[in-house]
């Protein structure tokens, strides 16, 4: 059989019978519209998308290519492989094949009639060989970046995004409430990751957690158990764990976890690209007081600051009470990190990637708003001992804010 | 306890007691030979190495930071997060803090006495807005590509990188052989890719496979059965699968595998940072016979390239030579992938990314040398039918080459 044939005709059955959902136009035409005034506001005339979250955002799929979108007009979508796939999975009339990034300006051309006369680029992650190319293609187009217009656009989640990422969270609560049973006395860490991840990926979980950087992974077995949950490592988060080694020095190690000390699992779930992040605490037997005690000051912190959270409030004035009430409770040097390594945020924005606006954090002055998606994670770390914290991911509604990882919220004990 | 104490006195002892092994000063010092040598011949007076993968290699360590290079005298890792796990992790001498990218002209200053003439960056990988960032801390300096030199590096392994490898081969080599008994009867593809992962974890599988690219992801979960083994997706490979989503349109489904289909399985593990790419077949029940015929076939250009590969054979060559078996075999049009979107390679170097040097492809006219390590892969695809295909990973010795992935080669049958 012909392959494009047997895409064309069978993919999109096979796909819906298996679950998948593709972006509605009017998802796409909302999202262009956000974009366009962006663009609108910097004098941008065509903006070109490189990065596969922000193709996906604005075309419904993932395949290899690169989006243009004009001011007005209807965007371009060039595809090396394999345009009858996005052919499929995207609601955009204008699909065509790309051979080589070479062919872009011509391909513009030919479909609009001449280049723009500035040009957006992804410039916070797009490689700088790739730029030089872009200048060689597109000699005298000035180019802008266009990171911030994405960004921007992004921030404020849609209800088709919001269902995908409560879906996400109902994966996380089907894995976490198995979870008792998985767990057992004698189990590694990574032994224990592992299986959670297995089944989460039973249930449509994709693996992988997608942040915007170089260099920073984000991974689903975040296993910590006593002493590596005191562990600091390259991510800027309270704690990071041992790991497995130099090369990963992060999440999950081979320790075999010991009763009674505290077991934090900081497990994020993605369905259809959209993310719910959640931290819960287990114990083998009865935990230690000292942890059950922190892990009720987390509590307490993450209640107020849902409490607080609702449009209008402000990211930094959120965080900066978090850090008072964790005086107040007595963990002053122990709330978000040990001493001189404590992170400055309790919150970040999620959906397609990890680290998306808005950030509950210092320095992050401005209004919460409607339709905005957060994880919430106080933490308490004690080096050398052990550490604790829980974490949600939330939509902020019209008048406070929802949240999107209903797991149980006691301390899960074996 | 103050966690840098901790660090400085415990982190070591635990985790070389959970099988951490840290890069020995012998092979920093070597690659950093091999690196100077190739900066020599490019004038370049420094190197400021900021991906992961490139730091750990020349380091020890992937603590969040930057790595100076100088043409002659001690290189100097400069570390945001965390320090003092950098410093138990790197065997190098000049470890110091970095608060942000802003100090890192004052610190090689400091550290040197005046800034290089000449600065390499990766520019493969280097996101534009921290190329402009670096323009603007080094005016004046004139910026170099340094991709080729690390890359070129990076191609020809030591023995202790071999071994990792292999290290990371027998874990996927027990994987398959438990594999037999995690198949069943009613499984997803998904299901089954979870726990082969989960399985591959509690051996010491670090999860993510990494590839040197912007949109590219690598994961292990490569689970393709009848029909979704003939789908085509994003990646340049012979077959991508159904995947779960238009976010994540490749590897394993929620499909329910079914009885005599071919269950391709491409699991890759990683071991310190170091990969081992395999493949292997998988039925319930007797597999059809078209495809028992198709691996036979697959079997004999595999054996035919590890007949080939030694040092000096030309990787172009390998490959053209591929393609002529495949056509006498009856598999011209079914050969890496359906007609039209045929991949151009049976092989891709690997290490600590899945595209590294060589190349077993169209246009990589250049010889094997003792020391590179490559995955072979020939798969032959039939569009709306199932795959099949074997993949090994492989060292070129002094007169041959040898497999790192001793997995039984026949079809697993349960």
């Amino acid at each position: 059989m012909n392959h494009d044939d047997w895409v064309r005709h069978e993919l999109r059955e096979l796909s819906l019978s298996l679950g998948f959902r593709y972006t509605p136009p009017k998802e796409i035409e909302d999202r262009l519209t956000r974009i366009r005034a962006g663009m609108e506001k910097r004098e941008m005339e065509g903006l070109l998308v490189v990065q596969k979250m922000n193709i996906y955002y604005l075309s419904g799929t993932t395949q290899d290519g690169l989006l243009f979108v004009p001011s007005e007009g209807k965007p371009l979508l060039m595809v090396k492989r394999e345009l009858e796939r996005a052919r499929v999975e995207s609601p955009m009339k204008e699909v065509i094949p790309l051979k080589s990034i070479r062919e872009v300006p011509s391909l513009i051309q030919a479909n609009r009639g001449r280049l723009p006369r500035s040009l957006g680029l992804e410039l916070d992650i797009l490689p700088v060989k790739d730029y030089f190319k872009f200048q060689e293609f597109f000699p005298g187009t000035p180019f802008m970046d266009a990171s911030s217009i994405l960004r921007e656009a992004r921030k404020i989640k849609s209800f088709f995004e919001i269902d995908l990422m409560r879906e996400a969270g109902e994966i996380g609560q089907k894995v976490y409430h198995e979870a008792t049973k998985i767990l057992k006395k004698g189990m590694t860490e990574i032994e224990f990751g592992g299986l959670l991840e297995g089944r989460a990926k039973k249930y449509g979980h994709e693996g992988l957690l997608r942040v915007r950087s170089l260099n920073y992974e984000a991974y689903t077995w975040h296993v910590l158990s006593g002493p590596t949950g005191g562990i600091v490592s390259q991510s800027d988060s309270p704690m990071g764990g041992l790991g497995l080694s130099p090369a990963f020095p992060v999440g999950a190690s081979l320790r075999v976890m010991k009763a009674h000390e505290p077991i934090l699992v900081d497990f994020g779930t993605c369905y259809h690209g959209y993310q719910a992040d959640e931290t819960r605490m287990f114990s083998i037997g009865k935990m230690e007081q000292k942890f059950i005690d922190a892990y009720s000051a987390c509590k307490e912190i993450h209640d107020a600051v849902l409490e607080d959270a609702r449009p209008g409030a402000d990211c930094e004035t959120i965080f900066l009470k978090t850090l008072q009430l964790a005086e107040k409770l007595g963990y002053k040097d122990a709330y978000l990190g040990p001493p001189g390594l404590q992170t400055r945020f309790v919150g970040h924005g999620i959906g397609l990637e990890l680290n998306e606006l808005p950030f509950l954090a210092q320095g992050q002055s401005y209004p919460l708003e409607e339709g905005m998606t957060f994880a919430v994670e106080p933490k308490i770390v004690f080096p050398g001992e052990g550490s604790v914290g829980i974490e949600n991911t939330v939509v902020v509604t019209r008048g406070g804010c929802d949240i999107l990882t209903p797991v149980d919220q006691e301390i899960f004990q074996v």
